[in-house]
């Protein structure tokens, strides 16, 4: 593809669909292999992004007609889940992908949908973001033909680094209204920054991304300044947020499971034990037992918010205020279970792994840190109050900046 | 109905099936004036087992040639949990009424099935039982015939007091094996005791009852002694289980109901709030969304456990280990997390409403006393380390003696 | 005692000092074997105030020339957990006692002091009190001589009914601002209701207190109206929470020392636990270990709140802010962690008795019912972000209306 | 100091003894400057080791005679949760020298003692250890002379790397017996490998130590082979349980010290806050409020522990097993609630902190990852269970292996 004032629809674009869903098992298993390590490097996973490309996986959500699964938002927070077990900076990467493809599917009209959606089918891109709500740095100033010049800085822009496209928001400055286009990572004037290091979910590729008078044509523009979002679109706070519901749920079932594989493969019980079996020991079932529920209450809600918001999605613009209030208070209740558990699972773990599991090459404590890190992506405070005002009010929430 | 030997089918039998399943709107609004009243007071709620029975709640699981409604085991939870949040003694009472039913299918032959399950449509009898295995007081002696004759007394016989039948367990004297069988309540000999007395579930007649020579006839045995239970004849503990998790979810739902209503129409912020409506008190809100987070926990997996149980009473003597492993432990599971919803939104509810709502009228510490009691029903650290070993062994639980 | 105008003193005032501190040994044993039926009757524990008054133990902290035995705080707080371990109603009667003649102490002057302490040491009067801040219904108007006139009511009356005295709060109806008064409880035109019924702490005598027409001399005036409380003066509030502290630390160490002497006597393993002795039950250890565990850290924060408590107190008028402030921070954490341990150890006991220890005779639910009406008196929540507050900006609290 | 034959003290030995204490807040000024550094790194912390001697810290608990400061154990643990609280790697290895001082002080005789400590005095010299008791490789066979030659591995050797002198546990190859004896870590045939590289207390230098053909002069023997302890002796499981109990309780402090610190310095409320000062965020200060009752709970139980341990000490040989008993609870209900504590604070730091303190550079992951490696030293289940047995049997519990 090559990129020449708007984006253009290459001439592969017509693929075959696909049949089935792309099997990961695969995929998981080497992912397996490599994610301490790479947990421990940081930095930026292109390998096991071309991994994910060479799979199929970008196109999941994409129509049969641009080369897509059409997979729904079971199954395609179905394979998220699995894969966040296993690597959840990869899944969040993923994730964002997706949501920024739904988000031109939300915001685009029928001809930016079809074109954008069509190239990246064709060519398999992947696509960042780069429009963090609560970064104001990044201005819009109006050109020629409606097209705008973007310059400035955005942070916490997951999924920028090595992507190929761009959803980008700004303030007009004009009328300090915020819009929403898209750009190929590649364009002059953007500069990705290799300047993300944290202490969980490390190759998310969540670092800023500077515009030095960027040109962006009118037809790249998906949301105008000021023009405020129809119910139907602000599913994309939704989204977000069951996004990072799926992860946390991920991470709480993938720390039960390397804690299972580990004791079941290297534990022995405790000295003072009465048991001689470690399956037989009181206190490793004790703390099994507490891990589990954790991790099927997450899955369990988790999976109730999918629904409720994939039949919100089927909706479209005929949705109602106590639909998509039902989703997202699914949504924000799955995110309060989900946090919590994947803190606990975190943490818990090790009490049923004892002393030997604390070897850095084991890596175990990735689970913990990457929940740590993505729990506060915004405070958990607030939905709990939220599910609460609705409970005693008998109401559903109303949308808010993240619900 | 009258007794002579066996129990013995009423002429009246020929019942014509019921439409719908009967509306327990109107008793639940009557229970509620009353239930504080009665929890106070203790003792045998005669005149609201008779309005149960009244409104045909005795012939819910019955098939409809006997004049029953055939609610399956989903309808059928699903009513006691809302009679439970509303007056969980009573509750106790219905569903024990259901397990008595449940246990002459599971372990009579067809005729007797079709005798016992047709006398208790005909007549709207009420099941109670007389069989805690942990008390091993009651023996039967072998008589002619092949009848038997019982001895001794059994302690914590829920539903007996004021009940027309009973189940009843007994030690084979001669073998020293468990057998069971069934016996009009009005048995000469048989002495329903009033003396249960607790501090929760107070109007659930769970006191003792006395045998002194009581003959019973070789065809209302219905378990022969030493005979091993079949796989699907062990349902029954399954079942036993179950009715409590459905009681105790409904216990946490009822309390928040309360709590809601008490709120919305007594509540107001304390005097050093930020807020001047109730409702939009940050402490009251995260009160309330904590206590809606743990009844949604108790819904969902009970719920979800009811349905396996169902999947699993439906296959009959085809069902495998497995099947009833999967059905045991998502009652295990949902055990756990209801019995900790009870108590906490029991104990929760008070921060929420404040000093005022400890008026012994309003008596909303009976949610908390009920749950309390209930909970003890077999310690559910057992429960708990056995989904814990299920889960590290990827394994589903045996059956065992509450399990 | 006779009353006429102003309270004056008896002629038996001079009282020779006792030796020692009262043992109040027999005493808890007594109160022991009756408080259980007390609590579920409720009302006026007529007979137990007559107890405590006859071991001498209304004059505990006055000074010895009143025939007090001039107990510091620590004296006195030790002996007061002791009696709320055994029954928390008492124990709060006789604290409010004390904390009526802190009232007097504080604010009536040397006069007033040695006249009303002198008068309650001769004739061992009994304190209650009508100064519930919440509650603005009862107005003082002026009379002649600087006398006041009292009309309207007062709720919350801890230890009004029964007692020979009360402090009593009211709104000077010309200014609107408070002021306090002391006052014979027999005083005609003072009616004392009896309509005290919760769900716990029953037998506190908390009921309403009538006024019509009641007259009160000037030196019964012992805050007049508008005159602004003193740094010490402000200490009553800090010794109202105290008071409260203390009380929960009691009932926290009062229901694990009843579970201990029930598991002891009468508790068995459970039929499928390894052990044989029920002090080897894994269950039971770690139940008794995570009770234990709370009841010291109540115990531990509630004696260093009082030592705090105490050395303010001694500092009398040059008590700095800091000092103050110190003592409050200290009473804020005992107070949540005690509100906690109360509550815990009132629930988890009975996971460790099981189910037998549930019979309403042995009333083992009154812990947890005394703690869940007491901890109630004013909000948790602020307590703890007062802590955080002062941990964050490494401050002490100011005062207010509740610390 | 030269090492022939047994340990030799220097010429330089009679050192004068310093007066005070030493100072550490300038040490601990630099350290916290760069423990998120060396925490990433890992490996060996020589420049902070000598520091640390440089100050005079390796004197701390020596006789003045010996040039050292005769620090009691409240002093001593007092400058050790200091330090912890900062950097816990250094307060680790720091304690486990003195542990290995009383060690010797405990189990060596009159010449033995003088001897060792009189070198360590007057050359500064840094104690390892090598001496994990479940690790059963390292074996002694009899030599000339009562000497013993040693071979084998252990594991898990804290402060054994860049150490001066270690003490040894190892089997009696003969007897099957324990013994312990002290020796050079420089001594030919004695490798301690950099093999220690773990999630959390990374610079402790905890790795393996091989002993190849190690000959040992009697004279360094200071537990014979099957020599039982007296109770006495016994206090060094005590002293190495209070130790952990210390650092817990100071990586408690340290995060919440961290946590307060970052948040006066770049918290800000969280966009949808009603506050507009960080300070006056509810959901912040109910944060701190919480972890400062952890902090306050973990820093009062560990003095009252480090208190009874101390007069335990002083008792020497005349400590009755009640005194023994007495500071082993305590310790053991230290150890349980500071480790809860440490693992509380160092997670819940971030609900305060937000995302962008998940910066790598910060570093503040590292208490978390410090506390949940260093609270699986031994299971956590036992000390509870241990607590709750002596609560309900009103015992102190007996020696064991860990208390």
């Amino acid at each position: 593809m090559t990129d020449m004032g708007s984006i253009r629809v290459t001439e592969t674009a017509t693929r075959a669909a696909p049949a089935g869903l792309p099997d990961i098992d695969p995929l998981l298993a080497g992912l397996r292999e490599s994610t301490a390590a790479r947990d421990r490097r940081g930095g930026h996973p292109a390998a096991e992004k071309a991994s994910l490309r060479e799979l199929g996986l970008l196109r999941l959500t994409l129509p049969r007609h641009h080369g897509g699964y059409e997979a729904d938002w079971r199954q395609t927070f179905s394979i998220l889940r699995r894969l966040a077990a296993v690597d959840s900076a990869l899944a969040h990467l993923l994730a964002f992908h997706y949501l920024q493809l739904a988000t031109v599917v939300l915001y685009g009209d029928a001809a930016q949908r079809d074109r954008l959606l069509g190239v990246t089918g064709a060519d398999d891109l992947w696509w960042g973001n780069a429009l963090n709500l609560l970064d104001p740095r990044l201005h819009a100033d109006e050109a020629a033909d409606g097209a705008l010049v973007l310059d400035g800085v955005k942070s916490f822009c997951s999924g920028a680094y090595g992507s190929d496209m761009l959803v980008v928001s700004a303030l007009h400055r004009r009328t300090g209204k915020a819009l929403l286009a898209v750009a190929p990572t590649g364009r002059p004037g953007i500069t990705v920054h290799d300047d993300w290091d944290p202490i969980g979910q490390r190759q998310t590729d969540s670092g800023s991304v500077s515009f030095a008078a960027v040109g962006i044509p009118a037809t790249d523009v998906i949301r105008a300044p000021g023009v405020e979002p129809t119910l139907y679109q602000t599913l994309r706070i939704c989204l977000g947020q069951l996004i990072l519901v799926n992860l946390y749920a991920g991470i709480a079932a993938g720390a039960l499971a390397e804690a299972r594989d580990y004791v079941r493969q290297q534990g022995r019980p405790w000295i003072l034990s009465d048991a001689e079996r470690v399956e037989d020991d009181h206190d490793v079932q004790r703390r099994f037992g507490e891990m589990h529920l954790q991790v099927e209450i997450a899955a369990r809600f988790t999976e109730r918010a999918v629904e409720l918001f994939d039949a919100a999605w089927t909706r479209g613009n005929a949705i109602t205020p106590a639909e998509r209030g039902a989703a997202s208070l699914a949504i924000m209740e799955a995110k309060v279970l989900a946090h919590r558990a994947s803190l606990f699972v975190g943490q818990e773990a090790f009490e049923a792994t004892g002393a030997r599991a604390t070897r850095a090459a084991l890596g175990l404590d990735r689970f913990w840190r990457n929940a740590r890190t993505h729990t506060l992506h915004d405070p958990v405070d607030y939905k709990i109050r939220a599910i609460g005002r609705s409970a005693l009010l008998d109401e559903v929430p109303p949308p808010s900046l993240y619900s």
